[in-house]
């Protein structure tokens, strides 16, 4: 007979977090006492199904551990009840609840445990978030009322918390107050109590009858333009639905000034501003519940993220200052409240939380944005750029961060531009244009053919070809750049109107025909005309110059890595953004798009409460840095004017794109600007 | 020369502190250290006045202090300063925070500082409460906004508290925050903020620009009959206006059961019930403040007791299930939340907080009350009773405390009885029966001439002689018993009749003819009938047999003092109360009304957070009896139907009051119940 040892030796994954245990404890105690969350419901009365986990199979020589299946304990009569009531588990699957450990495991903790299995949907592949959510649900069974100790209904619920779920000194929302007898005897003294618990101690918002298996959360990003909603579950992490809408501020303003202007010119501006996003919102909520089918009582927890602008007017707050210096916020810190004291239609005591702001025009998405990218985790010195109306820049690495904000305007959501519209099927988003004849061939969205193909007539039957979108707009230019259309500066070349058809006079200017008319389609001709290219130009000279004064901050010349952010940063090519010079020179693989960076920042913070302490202590960290205030402010945005630049050397980008040669005076590099590269850098050392 | 040592001895009274301090440190930093509380709004500037002192000149051998005014600094520019701007100290007074100690010295912190002189007014002296109040005003000077630095409005001002005030992490109410920035602005940075902190951490919750020198609290006894509100200075502690109204839910129900009976029938009962209180006390807070001459706004804290009934409407929960066993409380804890989240017309910011209840029939005004009265402070055994349609019940002393409730119903506030109206102008309120003659003589409320005054027909005439009050049934009853007229059995003689035509057939009993008509003058007869002595000994066996079921619970026999709180118990005669036994024996000097002791308790929980933390800890500690399930509860209350009672001893009684001589087989004792008070112990031993 071999002598067994008492204890084993457990491994979870993913985190590898790893202990020894004695034989016969189950293995979510296990995981508690080491921190890896399980999530569970019931507690561990083996009901809520939501604590499954799974063995790894085989032997783990790196960490000395066989692992076996056969070392939990056999399937419990709780586990068979469970599945008689609930349905199976996956294979392999056991309630870590039950399950004991009889001997050495490799525990894998899955990331998307789903019970209620109508509600899985398929969706594009979103980031697994470890998860520790401020929120969470509790089952309890509380003790019935006693004369002779006569403790309230609510005492007693919240001391059956603090007895089955540790909870310290757990309090309640005032108004969950005068519905707990009811609830409490529904439920036959049996009842789901979702408590809250960042940083201020346990509180329980919301209370159902008997077990309740589902709370979900919200994560919005509110864009000036563009509002976005992913509705998750916060019992598996899992994103449930997601829809998003137009901001219906629009109608006050297209860009944030004009907003400004409109609460500053009417009384009542700040109110029917804050209204109309608030309603909207309400909108995408009931979308995104209905989709999911859950109840907006469900729905326990809410983050939300958008500029300073779009911040304030949400949370009902006068705008005002941050439309002249020094551009003061109401309030930076992150913020935490109930969701009726916004109206919110969920839960009424759901509890919201803002991420934090960086600064008078660099909000809480790109603080949401850096949480989701992480810049200050590498030691790569990597820019973040939030395109929008207003671009948010991040710069630095682990050693430093710093920020600005830029005011691009609406160029790139293909505002301000003659032939512009918003990214929609129909809008041309990709451009080439042939040097030797100058004829384009354009892509518009919702079909994958290149217009040269026989079979486009197809698409511009089912689609229509309706306008350029901001990526659009900044291939043709790009494009028009490499052609010799338009020269460094901008100009567009009326001689070439000898050469091609394309080239046509517009008043004292001249025009490029993007796209020609088809009358019997009613298709309009699509021109890319002088002032267009002058409106990208003032947009990307202001963005370039902001990211050039953060690079002056941290004394560097180059940067290692390019994320751009928003809808815009990931359909825009990477190539053209830097030929265009709206972005520094950088190794074209390491400049890419990175989604919606903002909302997965909202997400993280909804699911896990350490990503809040994160981004509000590296927030306080972020050097800002004003670009109205900076004297070299004009001298970088002259040179950004320029295509690519002026001053500036794109090396990087003349590796995989033959640009024209400089002209004039200032070209001082004929090499594709290795000499000027090597001569900024004298420049700062 | 003389070496002078380098610190000095000061003693604060009426505290008693003591310590040594350094020469030059201003007084208010000393008494701080020393955890001597002394009000200080603008944090030492001396611009507020509250931070008043006054020396104490002269020899203190006992603590071996020479004090003199002369050992603090000169009269300072900034003290030059505010007299000029606010007129005059009171003599002999200094501003703390800019007199400094240069010798030893005996400091008297005046418990009554007041800076507006036009707020006083003399009111009946009320008790001393030392202060620790949960809301306090801090005056700060804000940092304008940087750029460089970009900290929102919010977060400077909370910093500056942090700073300033030493204030740990601050925090700010979500609905404050869309007005910081106007309030910054407009006090030109530097404003007064209220912040609450009564455990949960500090909490801006209102805001006023410059210096506010004004923070009021409410203390509301909420009680079945009357609702009492009173206003005082949070700054002063002092009583600044007090107003009282009748409970409009009477017209829902006179008596608890009745109400709770309205809101089972009644779909909307319980919020036509809540809605009435809440107006009421909108109107009563509306009357204070405008009495007071203040701002509704600068009303930012307000305590509230009442019975559970009354707690459980007021706070918006249906009270159903106090209507029957087991008497669940929904809520038995204190309570805080936000003077707007039951829309009272104060500061919306303003904190509330309501005493915790002790048990289903035994309210957080009975909390108050013991906390106004300490029975647990002391050796004496303790019966603290507050007489109302539910007659609360405290009885112990420093070892032990019981509570319970007894249901007398409205009799002694006037109700139920024929000739019975509320204590008010006219009402009968003394009585005395000439035992040869059984002529009354009488007084009313309102003026002090007794009936048989040749003068009192100016009484009549002024007041009239409307009904009898509460205590004037008592001694009626009292006075009637010790004629004669009633037997100890509570019947009334018919067959004395025949000596005076005082004594009338009614039906089949007779009554008593308390006081004739007067055509003349359109006054009513008002009778004493059978029924009237009747809902007399219902309700007094009830509290009877309730006081008894403590006593035994403590296994003792005697009570050594008698607190009797609520109106009713400040007005009656504590003999009458002995007399007809509606509370045990008792050393008649030790039996006293002791005014509203819930709503004194109210006031200490209002300004002094330390009370909270008592009566909370205190209530845990209370032992709970339920009458209705106690098996010698019909045993006591049959007893306690007779005149004092049939079984238990009166001595302390009988030696003050000859009573008269018991009757028939249960009366055991003919010598004034010496022999009874034996044996009855001799029972218990």
């Amino acid at each position: 007979m071999t002598q067994r040892p008492n204890d084993a030796l457990v491994l979870f994954m993913p985190s590898g977090r790893r202990g020894r245990f004695p034989l016969g404890t189950p293995v979510l105690d296990a995981a508690r006492s080491l921190g890896v969350y399980i999530e569970s419901v019931c507690g561990g009365r083996g009901i809520c199904g939501r604590c499954q986990i799974q063995v790894a199979e085989g032997q783990f020589p790196k960490h000395g551990i066989t692992s076996s299946a056969g070392h939990l304990s056999d399937f419990s009569e709780t586990e068979a009840r469970y599945v008689a009531k609930r349905g199976a588990l996956e294979p392999e699957r056991r309630l870590s609840c039950q399950a004991l450990i009889l001997g050495d495991l490799v525990v894998d903790v899955p990331q998307d445990v789903q019970i209620n299995r109508q509600l899985v949907r398929k969706r594009a592949e979103t980031r697994a978030i470890e998860r520790d959510p401020a929120t969470r649900l509790c089952y309890v069974e509380v003790d019935e009322p006693d004369m002779e100790k006569p403790l309230g209904d609510t005492d007693r619920l919240l001391a059956a918390l603090a007895r089955d779920w540790r909870l310290e000194r757990p309090q309640i929302d005032f108004d969950l107050i005068p519905r707990v007898q009811e609830v409490l005897r529904a439920g036959d003294w049996n009842v789901t109590a979702a408590v809250h618990d960042d940083g201020a101690g346990p509180e329980v918002v919301a209370l159902w009858p008997g077990l309740h298996n589902m709370a979900c959360g919200l994560a919005v990003d509110i864009g000036s333009t563009t509002i976005a909603c992913h509705l998750s579950s916060m019992l598996s992490g899992r994103i449930l639905a997601s829809a998003g809408a137009p901001n219906p501020q629009i109608r006050f303003g297209e860009d944030l000034m004009s907003r400004v202007s409109y609460v500053m010119m009417n009384p009542d501006g700040r109110e029917a501003l804050t209204r109309a996003v608030r309603e909207a919102i309400g909108v995408l909520v009931d979308k995104v519940a209905r989709e999911a089918g859950i109840a907006a009582d469900d729905i326990v927890e809410a983050v939300f993220v958008g500029n300073p602008i779009m911040h304030h007017l949400f949370l009902g707050i006068d705008p005002t200052e941050l439309g002249g210096a020094p551009f003061a916020l109401a309030v930076s810190a992150a913020l935490h409240f109930r969701a009726r004291e916004i109206g919110l239609a969920v839960n009424p005591g759901a509890r919201v939380y803002t991420l934090p702001c960086i600064a008078g025009h660099v909000g809480a998405d790109a603080a949401a944005a850096t949480l989701a990218e992480g810049p200050q985790k590498g030691d790569e010195i990597t820019l973040l750029v939030d395109v929008g109306t207003n671009a948010e820049i991040v710069l630095g690495s682990r050693e430093r961060l710093v920020a600005a904000s830029s005011p691009t305007g609406p160029a790139f959501e293909g505002a301000e531009i003659s032939c512009g519209q918003r990214a929609a099927p129909g809008a041309i988003e990709r451009v080439r244009i042939d040097p030797a004849t100058l004829e384009p061939k354009v892509k518009v969205i919702g079909d994958d053919l290149w217009s040269d193909d026989p079979d486009f007539g197809r698409v511009v039957q089912d689609l229509g070809v309706t306008g350029v979108c901001g990526s659009g707009i900044i291939e043709a230019i790009g494009e028009m750049f490499l052609a010799g259309i338009v020269d460094e500066d901008g100009v567009i070349d009326g001689a070439l109107a000898a050469r091609s058809d394309r080239i046509v006079p517009h008043g004292r200017t001249f025009a490029y025909v993007l796209w020609r008319a088809d009358p019997a389609r009613g298709t309009p001709e699509l021109r890319i005309l002088q002032t267009d290219v002058r409106a990208v130009q003032l947009a990307k000279a202001a963005l370039y110059a902001g990211v050039r004064l953060l690079m002056d901050r941290l004394g560097i010349d180059s940067v290692d890595r390019i994320k751009l952010a928003g809808a815009f940063g990931n359909y825009i090519d990477p190539k053209y953004a830097m030929l265009i010079g709206l972005v520094p020179d950088c190794a074209i693989e390491k400049v890419a798009g990175v989604g919606n960076a903002a909302g997965t920042g909202a997400r993280m913070a909804l699911l896990n409460r350490g990503h809040r302490r994160e981004i509000e202590a590296l927030v306080r960290r972020i050097e800002k840095v004003e670009t109205a205030l900076e004297p070299r402010f004009q001298e970088h945005f002259v040179a950004a004017m320029a295509f690519p630049n002026k001053v500036h050397a794109f090396p990087n980008l003349a590796a995989v794109m033959p640009l024209p040669a400089r002209k004039g005076p200032g070209a001082e590099a004929e090499d594709g600007g290795r000499r000027r590269r090597g001569r900024a850098r004298r420049g700062t050392a």
